[in-house]
């Protein structure tokens, strides 16, 4: 098995994760949540999106968030829909942009209220209010692997989007499994495919756990070399509503897997199941994590 | 990517899941899920266990479920903890027996309640009870990648107990992640080790998902052929004491993954997924397994 050394998470549960829970967690709460995050070793983090407050009410603290939470050495990332989140955002002083498209139709639609045409011609107010302020953008592909509208999608249609991105300057793509239809034979079509289009641009991947298959998805794209992955802290994430059905991948069962496995990710494994059973409190529910209920090794009960 | 072109799932949510549930299932609705298990294509089922009934009263119908279920073509098996389950499931006319054994000494003692010498010398009448009647023997290990008493398990104290099984004629060799600490490049080592020492024995691997990576762990092995697994229908099972924290992969997500990428399993999803609301019903609350949740594709929700 060939392994790289290393592979970087970033943390997207305050943002995909905040967003999506129906309890709205306070903002004092968040940063408590995020500085354990930080204090565990994560060190890239998609902390809030700057969207409208009436579509998802979860977020409306996006800049008190982003004010309280910076600090030396971890790269603050803000997810926007479009020109006037990208705005708002960088003036609460992001250190990174995620725009947002889907590589199908009908979910650009339902995701962001407008046709793929639209959104790609947004991109140049946000690249070019990113690059007047030095700040990097991470081109995020909503359903790449699979829509819940029109099914497959077809590695054109991502590429297509991806081109755009990088045309006009993103500095990494990051390609999400938006509602969990891929599996590991994807994956590998998908990378192969994107690298012999894009060679070695920074490709980031983002998979939810709607059909159980997003830790083996990780783990195929780690054995060809993907060294950067979206996770959530707690495997929080998804979709609003239907919150039991998705999730990212949590955070520390994925730290579990790749430490043991001799790939450092720089994050303390104890440390970051304390900052989930503190987000798991604030909740005052379970999480779909799994390591926040075993423990990392030892747990000391009786099965057979 | 290698991939075998057929793989096995040995159902075995009738035995670990309804033991390890707080709820008693009717026999009568035991009857009912395993049948529709069986519509849905399953072919090799753990059926029940024939153990103590004060131990797991969820079992105590364990004949009366047997004499219920037979179908041509379905190879019904039973755990057997001991000589005298051993003497009951043959008597109710099973298919196969499971034998049981930890490969540690302080898992052995709490799963059935003796030392390993003790469990090894009672296989010799397991095994010539079961070749009296000509019904083959699964030989099992527990925490064959993993204690949660002793931690690591070396491969020796593994290899020990498969010789003995192997020398008293066990047809296949079932290792199981009981507690859900193997990752992908445990189970490669543990696949080539096995290979090395016992060559093309017949290998069933069962991976419980308490650190979320049991669905990489069955992808790992797949990549390198083994083609026998024990999955749960709705993901059920695990350990008594921590219901959340555990359960088996669930047969409906695995079937996803590897028919998604091309490999038989001779189940119909969609029936397989009707057995698991079955389930769902007659336990009135939601499974562990995520197809049960979010349907095979096309959700026709909305995500971001």
């Amino acid at each position: 098995m060939n392994l790289p050394p290393h592979v970087t998470l970033r943390e997207v549960g305050p943002r995909d994760g905040f967003q999506s829970l129906k309890t709205i967690i306070a903002t004092a709460d968040k940063m408590d949540i995020i500085a354990a995050l930080i204090d565990a070793g994560i060190t890239r983090m998609e902390t809030t999106s700057f969207v409208s407050p009436s579509a998802i009410p979860q977020l409306k603290d996006a800049a008190e968030v982003m004010a309280g939470v910076k600090r030396e050495g971890v790269i603050h990332a803000a997810m926007v829909p479009n020109a006037t989140g990208a705005e708002r955002a960088l003036a609460a002083g992001v250190d990174e942009l995620v725009a947002v498209m889907s590589a199908s139709e009908g979910h650009n639609q339902a995701n962001v209220g407008r046709c793929i045409d639209k959104s790609l011609s947004d991109l140049d107010t946000i690249f070019s209010q990113a690059q007047h302020r030095s700040v990097p953008v991470i081109g995020s592909i909503a359903v790449a692997f699979g829509c819940p509208y029109q099914g497959a999608v077809p590695f054109n249609d991502v590429a297509a989007i991806a081109s755009a991105y990088i045309e006009k300057g993103a500095d990494s793509i990051m390609l999400a499994d938006t509602v969990g239809m891929a599996t590991p034979i994807r994956v590998h079509r998908m990378v192969e495919n994107f690298r012999k289009r894009f060679g070695d641009k920074n490709l980031i991947l983002h998979f939810h756990n709607n059909r159980g298959v997003a830790m083996a998805n990780l783990f195929a794209a780690v054995t060809v070399g993907v060294t950067h992955f979206d996770t959530s802290v707690g495997g929080i994430g998804g979709c609003p509503n239907v919150p039991s059905a998705a999730g990212n991948l949590a955070t520390e069962d994925v730290v579990f897997m790749l430490e043991d496995m001799g790939i450092n990710t720089g994050i303390d494994l104890a440390k970051l199941i304390e900052a989930a059973k503190l987000l798991e409190k604030h909740l005052g529910q379970k999480l779909p994590g799994q390591l926040v209920k075993s423990g990392p090794v030892h747990s000391k009960v009786i099965c057979d």
